[in-house]
């Protein structure tokens, strides 16, 4: 296990699934998605977050959280932000947003 | 859009969020998850699938199933197979999996 995987609290907790690709100019989005990440690591019930994006592109986030008032004031602090917004017109070619709750988790594999 | 990303049909439905990282000698690894993917569009209930990995080889895959008996016959499937019990003990160093119920989904940017 290392860093990149997130914490997994007994269910139920609250998933963020995005799926984005990103356009061929994403120039500034390295700096905001940042600033999202810290928005989130100090926002109450934040769980933590899996991410990840292949050489052309692809990206998947997903975010954990308690329940789901703390994500709904997640998303209000990135608006303020900005982000979204700059996001929508400039950053991502396509996205796909799911919100979900997690009923059930486990890690392996086991003995390592 | 491109055929990266996975229909958005009404809520609820359910998500298996799996987060992977590949260990260094993946031998095979890309075989056998081609048969899981066949396996999985060959079974009732199933939506699609979101999969991206950088070069790090963290891997996310979300797949989508209309209900949660149709992922637990998968899961079946892949158990037949035998990928679930190699994977654990030589493909992934570790892995997270996660059985979620999607509430709400919406896709953008608007207007592309």
């Amino acid at each position: 296990m290392n860093d990149r995987f997130a914490p997994l609290p007994d269910p139920p907790y609250y998933a963020v699934i995005f799926t984005n690709q990103l356009a061929e100019d994403a120039a500034g989005y390295g700096e905001m998605a940042d600033k999202m990440v810290i928005l989130a690591t100090q926002q109450d019930g934040y769980i933590g977050a899996e991410s990840t994006r292949d050489i052309n592109g692809l990206g998947i986030t997903v975010s954990y959280w308690k329940d789901h008032s703390a994500l709904v004031d997640w998303k209000k602090q990135v608006d303020h932000l900005g982000a979204q917004a700059l996001g929508k017109s400039r950053w991502y070619k396509h996205y796909n947003l799911r919100i979900a709750k997690v009923e059930r988790n486990y890690s392996g594999p086991e003995g390592r």
